[in-house]
C-alpha cells in the first residue's frame, strides 16, 4: 500500500488517520463487489465472501470460528476485510502476499466455499451479464481466476473506514474524544501497545509473538508463522490484527477466545507487556478502542446477473 | 392488499402493473430491513432472512430446496419475497395469513434459523442500537416478537418490483415489448394461463391443483393444502406462484424440479391445460415471461448495530 496519507494536524502522533479510497478503478471495483456478494462462487450456491466477512457487521462473521461448506467448523477466527488493503500480507500467518492472491483461497478451500477455480470460472462464463462486464472491465470477455481475484481485490481497496472519532481528533478536532477516551489513548501509548499496533491501521504491518512475556494458552491448533517456516521460534507469531473497528470485530484473537474487549486488553497487558491494568485503566483503553470505529463502507446492495439455462447449477448436498 | 393501483393505459388487460410501494412507515421499514439482514436472529448467528431470500438474486436462494441451520436440507423450494405483499396468504399452502404472521416462522424453525422467539428477543434486547430504534419506531423500548415481525413485514411491503418491460407496455409504451414477447403474451392469454396467473402479481391470489389435467409426478413429500385441511381433494393444491421476476426465481415449482422456464412452461401446458406447445410457442411464452422482470429494490446495505458484552452469543456448533 503506497497510497495517499492524510496530513494529520497532529503530526507527532504514531498513528495516522485512515485515508479515503485512492485510485480506484470504479468499473473493476463494481464487478468485484458483485463477485464478493455472489454465492455462486461456492459449491453450494449459498456461501459468498460476504457470508463470513459480512459488511453489515464490520467485515466479519462475529463467530469464534467460521461456518463453511456443509457447516464445516473453521480452524481460526475470520479477520475483518475492512482496511485489509493496508496489511503487509494476508491471513493470520501472512501466507498470501496481497488481496489478489488471498481471494483465490476461500473459493477452493473445502471448508469454506468448497468449490474449484475451474467450476467457479465455468459458472461465471455461463452468466452473460458477467461475461459482458468482464469484457467491459478487462477488454476481453474471457473469464479467468486472475481477473476474478483482481476485481475482488479492487473492491476490497474501497473497504477502508475513515472518519472515526479518533481520526477526527487526529485531524484537529479537540472535541472528538472524551476525556476518558483520551486517557485511554495516553495509556495505549505509554504502556507500549503502540509498539505493535501502529500505522494508520494500528496493526497489520508486522508479525509478533502472541504471548511475549507470558505464554498464551489455547486449544486452537494454529501455529502462526511456524506453520509456514517450520522454525520453532516462529510458533505463535501472528500478523498483528488491525485495531480499526475493533468494537465490531468480536470475538478476539486468532482463536476467537476473548469475548470482550476488556478481556482482550487485559490479556494483551499481561502477556505482551507484563503489566496488569486496573479496572479503570482497562475501561479507559476500551473506551479509546471504541473511538476507532470509522465510517462503514456504504453502497447499494448489488443486484447480481441471473444464471441462464446454460449456467452450471450449485450442488449443496451432493459430493 | 388494498393499495393504490396504477391506472393502466390498457384497461382491458387482465393483468395490472405493479404499483410502487404505498403508505410505508419509513422508520419501521428501515428497522425491518436491519432485522431482515441480521443473522443474529438465528441460533448460529450465520443465517438471516436474506440468506434464503437473497435480494441480490430475486429474493430467493436459487436452490432446489434451501440450506438451513446445521446445513439442513429444506423440504420445499423457497418462494421469492418480491411482491409477496400481494399474496392472499403466505407459504405454498397458505398457512400464514400475512407477512407479519409468516415472519415468526423461520426464526423458530429448527431447519431454518433454528432459534426460539425468546432467544431472538433476548439477543435483540442485548443490542442497545436496536433497543433505541424499537423505542423510536414503536414508542417504547420493549422488544417483542410482535414488533419484530411487524417491522420485517413493513420492510417486505417495500419489496415490490414495478417498471418491468411488460408494465411499461401496459402503461402505454408500444415499443416496450418485442414482437416475440407480444406473441408470447397473446398465447399466455389465449391458451388459458391467465386463468390462474392474473392480477398485478400474476399469481398469489388463489390456490390451484398442480396436475389438473394430468398428474404431477414428484418425490417431494409436500401435500399442499391437504396437509392443512386433511381433505383428499386438496392434495397438491398450492398457492399459484407469482410470475413477476420469474426469470430470477429458478428453479421452478414447489419441489424445484423444473430447472428452466421452458421446462416449467411445457409442464404447465400439458398438466394444467392439456396442451402441448410447439418449441416456437414455448420460446415465445418464455420470452414474454422474461419481460416480467421489474426494477429490483435498491437500497444501501444496512449497517447493523453491534452486539455488546451483554448480548447473548450465537451457538453455531453446540446443541
Ligand atoms: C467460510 C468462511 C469464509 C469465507 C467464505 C471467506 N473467508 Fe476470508 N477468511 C476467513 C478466515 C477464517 C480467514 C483467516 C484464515 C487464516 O488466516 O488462516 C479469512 C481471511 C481473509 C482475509 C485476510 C485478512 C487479514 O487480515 O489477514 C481476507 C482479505 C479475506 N479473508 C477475504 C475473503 C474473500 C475476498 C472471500 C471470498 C472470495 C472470503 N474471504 C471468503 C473466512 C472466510
Ligand atoms: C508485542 C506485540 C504486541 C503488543 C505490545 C500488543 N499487542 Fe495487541 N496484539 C498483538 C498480536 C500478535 C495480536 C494477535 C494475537 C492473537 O490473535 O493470537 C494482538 C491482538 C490484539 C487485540 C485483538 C484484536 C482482534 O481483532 O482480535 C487487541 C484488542 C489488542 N491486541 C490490543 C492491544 C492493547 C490494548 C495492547 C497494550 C495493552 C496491545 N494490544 C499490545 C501484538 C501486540
Ligand atoms: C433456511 C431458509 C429460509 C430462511 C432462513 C427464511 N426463509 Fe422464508 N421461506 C423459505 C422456504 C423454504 C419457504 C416456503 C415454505 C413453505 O411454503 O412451506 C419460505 C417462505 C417465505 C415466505 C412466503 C412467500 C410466499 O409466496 O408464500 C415469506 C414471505 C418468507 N419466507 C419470508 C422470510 C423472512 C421474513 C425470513 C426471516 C425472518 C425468512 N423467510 C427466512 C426459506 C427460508
Ligand atoms: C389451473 C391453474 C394454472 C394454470 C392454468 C397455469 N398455471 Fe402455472 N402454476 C400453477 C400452480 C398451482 C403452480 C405451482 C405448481 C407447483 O409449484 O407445484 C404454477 C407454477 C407455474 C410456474 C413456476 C413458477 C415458480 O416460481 O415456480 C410457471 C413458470 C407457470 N406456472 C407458468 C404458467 C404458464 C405459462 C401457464 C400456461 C401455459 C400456466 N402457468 C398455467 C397454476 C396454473
Ligand atoms: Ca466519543
Ligand atoms: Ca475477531
Ligand atoms: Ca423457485
Ligand atoms: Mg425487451
Amino acid at each position: 500500500y503506497a497510497g495517499f496519507q492524510a496530513e494529520a494536524s497532529r503530526p507527532g502522533e504514531p498513528i495516522q488517520p485512515i485515508a479515503p479510497p485512492q485510485e480506484i478503478n470504479l468499473a473493476k471495483s463494481e464487478l468485484g463487489k458483485k463477485l464478493y456478494f455472489d454465492p455462486r462462487l461456492s459449491k453450494s450456491g449459498f456461501i459468498s465472501c460476504n457470508s463470513c466477512h459480512n459488511l453489515s457487521m464490520g467485515g466479519t462473521d462475529n463467530l469464534k470460528t467460521s461456518i463453511g461448506h456443509g457447516w464445516a467448523q473453521g480452524p481460526i477466527n475470520a479477520p475483518t476485510v475492512l482496511n485489509s488493503s493496508l496489511n503487509i500480507a494476508q491471513f493470520w500467518d501472512g501466507r498470501a502476499a496481497d488481496l489478489k492472491e488471498q481471494a483465490g483461497g476461500p473459493i477452493a478451500n473445502p471448508s469454506e466455499m468448497g468449490f474449484t477455480h475451474e467450476l467457479a470460472i465455468s459458472t461465471l462464463e455461463g452468466i452473460p451479464g458477467y461475461v459482458r462486464e468482464f469484457e467491459l472491465v478487462f477488454g476481453s470477455p474471457a473469464v479467468d481466476i486472475d481477473k476474478v481475484t483482481e476485481a475482488i481485490a479492487e473492491f476490497e481497496k474501497t473497504l477502508v473506514t475513515p472518519n472515526s472519532p479518533f481520526d477526527q481528533w487526529l485531524l484537529g478536532d479537540d472535541d472528538a474524544l472524551s476525556a476518558k477516551e483520551l486517557a485511554g489513548y495516553e495509556l495505549f501509548k505509554l504502556s507500549g501497545c503502540i509498539a505493535c499496533h501502529n500505522g494508520p491501521a494500528m496493526g497489520g504491518n508486522s508479525f509478533q509473538k502472541m504471548g511475549l512475556v507470558a505464554p498464551y494458552e489455547t486449544e486452537n491448533a494454529a501455529e502462526g508463522l511456524a506453520g509456514l517456516t517450520g522454525i520453532d521460534a516462529d510458533r505463535f507469531k501472528f500478523k498483528v490484527p488491525t485495531l480499526r473497528n475493533v468494537e465490531l470485530t468480536y470475538p478476539y484473537f486468532h482463536d476467537g477466545e476473548a469475548e470482550t474487549l476488556a478481556e482482550a486488553v487485559d490479556v494483551m497487558g499481561r502477556l505482551q507487556l507484563g503489566r496488569t491494568f486496573s479496572p479503570e485503566e482497562t475501561e479507559q483503553i476500551v473506551a479509546y478502542l471504541k473511538s476507532l470505529t470509522g465510517d462503514q463502507p456504504s453502497f447499494a446492495l448489488p443486484i447480481l446477473p441471473p444464471s441462464t439455462d446454460q449456467t452450471p447449477r450449485p450442488n449443496p448436498f451432493g459430493n
